[in-house]
C-alpha cells in the first residue's frame, strides 16, 4: 500500500517527456544533396545478404534503390540519410525502430507484412552467422526490474496517459493483454470479454471466494471476475493511472465493496486466497526474480487453490530485441515456455494446463493496430509524431513477432503439488461459449 | 524393421525366469526363535523418525510391535527377520519391494493407501535428512536406453505374456496406459476408448492423413485411429509379443491395409506424417536420447502436422524409485514437465497445450489393481507368488504415487514454430463426450 513510494507522475495526456528523451540517441538527420558512395551501397547490399535476402528493396537518399540478390521485392525501404545507413548497418536490432520513429526511414507497404517477413528471412540467416557478427547485432539482457526499478518501468510505459490507450483499446474493459478469439470473426470487445470468461473458467471461480491478482491494468478482470463470478477480488498494480481508473470504474459499476485496487508491488501480497491471477505481468518481472515470485505463489494460495499465469513467452530462451526493451518495455523478458514452468518447479506446484494462443495476440494486435491508424491525427497531437510511429512500429512489429512465431502467448494453470480437488477434466471450460453473443 | 535383432523370446505364459533371477538379492530369510536385540528395536525406531513417523507400526518377528513416536497407527507391517530388518534400515527404496515380494515383509491393510501415508511423509521427512541419510537412502540413475540396451528393458517388462496383461487391462483395446475418466463414474473400457478419442481429438486427424506412432503397444490406438478417424498409420514397438497381437488383432478387425506394424526401434522411424504420437514411450526413452527424439519428430512431422507425446512425469526432476527401476521399469525415467518440454525446447517446436491426468491414472491403476486382485491365483500359477506379489506392490505403489502427487501424466501436443494451421481453440475437442455411452 505504499502509494507515497510512487514518483511524482505527470498530468495525463501531456506530452511525455522521458519518452521523447529515451528517442534522442536518433539524432535528427540533415538533408543531404550528394549521390550515395559506392561503399554505403556495398553496406546495404552487405545488410540484406546478413539479414537472409529478405524480399525488401532500399531506396536511398538519392532515389537510387538496391535490390536483394533473390526475387522480386515486396516492399521498399527509404533511407533518408548517411547516418541513418550506417546505424543500421551497425545496429539494425535498435536502429531501425529509432529510424522508423524519427522519420528517417520509411516502409512504402504493409508494415506487418514486412516486418514479418524480414522476421522469417533473418531468422533462417541467424544459423549460419558469423562470431562477430553475432556479436555485433546482439540484444541486451534486460534492465533490472528490483522493487524500485520496477516502478519506473512500468511508469515508462502504463502511464502514457488512460486517454491514450482509450483510443484503441476494447471499450468493454480496456484489455491490454492477448484476446480469446474462439471464434475467428469476434470483435475486439467480444474476444476480450471471452478471455475474461476463458480465465475465469480455468480457475474454477465460485460465489464467495477470494481472488488476488497480481497487475491488474485497468482493473477490468477484478471487475469481470466480482460481477459475473460473485468473488470478493484484491487487484495489486504499480501503475498510478492505471488504479485511478480502476478505483473510479469499479465505484461507478457499484463493485467497489468486492473489489479491493491496492497500488503497490506484487511481492507485497499478503494473505491467502482462493485463485491467484496474473494477466501479462510475468514479462515485466524477470528471470531473477521468477524463484520468489513461486513463493509468494505458495505462501497466498490457499491449498486447494488455483493460479494462473498468462504471459508472453517463447518457444527458446532468447532476448528481448534491443528497440523494444530500450524504448517500448523497459526491463520486459518474455520467457521460454521452460523457463516459465521454472516458477512451477522451483515452487511445490504442479502443472495442470497449459494453453499458447500466439495467433489470438496476432489478431489483437491488428485489431489494436487499426484502431490506433484511425486515431493517428489525435494521437500525434496528444504527444507527436515520432511517438505516433514508435507506436505504429511497435504494434505492427508484435503483430509479425507473433505471426512468425518468434512471440508466443502461454496460459499456464498450476496448483500445490498436494491438492487433491482437480477438476475432473477441462470439459466445464467448454460448456458454453466463452464470449457474448454481441457487443 | 530389423526383427532379426530382436532377442529371442521364451514362450508366452511360462515361468518369466530373467525375472525371477533380479528377485535373488532378496535371499528367503530363515525361521527365526529369538526375541529381537533392543538395537533391532532401536533401529525401527529410527527408521519410522527418520521416515517421518508415518502412521505405521512395525510388528517383529516375536509378534513384539514398535509404535511411531506420533499417533495411533493405522497400518501394521510385519517384519519377519533380522536380515529384512536391517536391509530395509539400510537400503529401504530397494528392500522394501523386494522383502514384500519375498514374503519376508507383510501388509495388514489396504496397500495403495499405506504406501500414500508413507510417500507422504517420506516426502516431508526428506526435507530435514541429513546428508548421511540423503546419501543412504538414494536412488540411483536409470540403467542406459541405447539401440541395444532398450530391446532387453522392454522386454523385461512387456513380454511377460500377453495372457498376463490380458487378465487386468481393459477388454476394448487393452491399453497399458493412463486412461481419461472424462466423467468419474467411467467403466475402464469406457476410460481407455476416450482417451483413445480424446488424443485423436487434440490431434485433429481427417480422413486419409497419415500417422506415425512411436511404441504403440498392442495397438490399440492405431486400430482406433484408423477405425474411427479413417488414417493411416505407421505404428513402431520393439516388444515382439506385442506386435504380434497388434498384426494380428488389425487382421481380425479387417484394418490391415491402413496400419503397418513395425517391430523396430523408434530411432529408426522414417518418411513424413502428418501426425506424431507416442503414449507411454517418454519414460522409457531416457533424458540424454530427447535431443535426438526432438530432432526425429522434427523431421518426420509434415509442416502444419501436429504432434502428441503423452508421458508419465514429475512436478521436478526426480530419480525413480529404486525397486521400480531395477525390478519392474529397468531404464524408467519419468521426466519433470521442465526437461520433457526442453523436447520442444531443443527443436525448433511450440508447445500448443499441456494437459496433466495425474489423478485419472490413480483412478486407472485403481481399476487395474481391482482385476489383478481378482486373477491373483491365476497369476501365481503363470508365474509364482513372488510375481504377483511385486506385481501387486507395482500396481498399489503406483496409486500413491499418482495420489500423492510424485508423478504426474502429461499429454503435450506441440507443432513447428513456423505453423500458421493452428487449432482456433480447443473447443472443438469438447463438443461430446469423448467416451462411448456404454461398454
Amino acid at each position: 500500500m505504499s502509494s507515497s513510494t510512487a514518483k511524482k507522475l505527470r498530468p495525463q495526456s501531456r506530452h511525455p517527456d522521458e519518452y521523447a528523451h529515451t528517442l534522442s540517441l536518433a539524432e535528427t538527420g540533415q538533408p543531404v544533396d550528394r549521390d550515395p558512395h559506392s561503399y554505403e551501397r556495398w553496406l546495404i547490399t552487405k545488410l540484406l545478404r546478413m539479414s537472409g535476402s529478405p524480399p525488401i528493396a532500399f531506396r536511398l537518399w538519392n532515389d537510387d534503390v538496391v535490390t536483394p540478390d533473390t526475387g522480386y521485392p515486396k516492399y521498399t525501404v527509404s533511407v533518408k540519410d548517411p547516418k541513418a545507413l550506417f546505424s543500421l548497418v551497425t545496429n539494425p536490432n535498435l536502429a531501425f525502430g529509432d529510424l522508423y520513429s524519427a522519420g528517417r526511414l520509411e516502409v512504402d507497404n504493409d508494415l506487418p507484412a514486412l516486418m514479418a517477413d524480414l522476421y522469417r528471412s533473418i531468422h533462417r540467416a541467424r544459423e549460419d552467422w558469423p562470431k562477430w557478427l553475432e556479436a555485433l547485432w546482439r540484444n541486451h539482457p534486460p534492465r533490472s526490474t528490483s522493487l524500485e526499478d520496477a516502478r519506473d518501468n512500468i511508469h515508462h510505459h502504463y502511464d502514457l496517459g488512460n486517454n491514450f490507450y482509450r483510443l484503441w483499446l476494447d471499450r468493454a474493459e480496456m484489455q491490454y493483454t492477448c484476446a480469446y478469439y474462439e471464434r475467428p470473426d469476434l470483435t475486439l470487445e467480444q474476444a476480450q470479454l471471452a478471455k475474461l470468461e476463458h480465465v475465469c473458467r480455468k480457475l474454477r471461480l465460485r460465489p464467495g471466494q477470494t481472488v488476488v491478482e497480481a497487475g491488474c491494468g485497468w482493473g477490468g478482470l477484478a471487475r469481470y471476475m466480482a460481477r459475473h463470478h460473485g468473488v470478493r477480488v484484491m487487484a495489486y498494480n504499480i501503475s498510478r493511472e492505471q488504479i485511478v481508473y480502476a478505483r473510479a470504474e469499479a465505484r461507478r459499476q457499484g463493485l467497489e465493496d468486492r473489489i479491493e485496487y491496492i497500488e503497490d508491488d506484487y511481492r507485497n501480497i499478503s494473505g491467502q486466497f482462493d485463485a491467484f491471477v496474473s494477466i501479462g505481468m510475468l514479462e515485466h518481472v524477470g528471470k531473477d526474480h521468477y524463484p520468489q515470485l513461486a513463493e509468494l505463489i505458495q505462501r497466498c494460495l490457499k491449498p486447494h487453490g488455483l493460479a494462473l499465469l498468462h504471459s508472453i513467452g517463447r518457444n527458446r530462451p532468447m532476448l528481448m530485441n534491443a528497440w523494444i526493451e530500450k524504448r517500448i518495455f523497459p526491463g520486459a523478458y518474455p520467457p521460454s515456455i521452460g523457463e516459465f514452468l521454472s516458477i512451477c518447479e522451483s515452487g511445490h506446484f504442479s502443472v495442470l494446463d497449459v494453453e499458447n494462443l500466439r495467433l489470438h495476440y496476432a489478431q489483437t494486435l491488428t485489431h489494436w493496430l487499426e484502431r490506433f491508424e484511425q486515431h493517428r491525427v489525435d494521437i500525434s497531437a496528444m504527444y507527436d509524431e515520432r511517438f505516433t510511429r514508435a507506436w505504429r512500429l511497435y504494434l505492427a512489429g508484435s503483430i509479425a513477432a507473433f505471426d512468425v512465431g518468434s512471440l508466443q502467448l502461454f496460459q499456464v494453470l498450476f496448483t500445490h503439488a498436494d491438492n487433491h480437488q482437480l477438476p475432473q477434466s477441462r470439459c466445464d471450460i467448454y460448456q458454453s461459449p466463452a464470449a457474448p453473443e454481441d457487443y
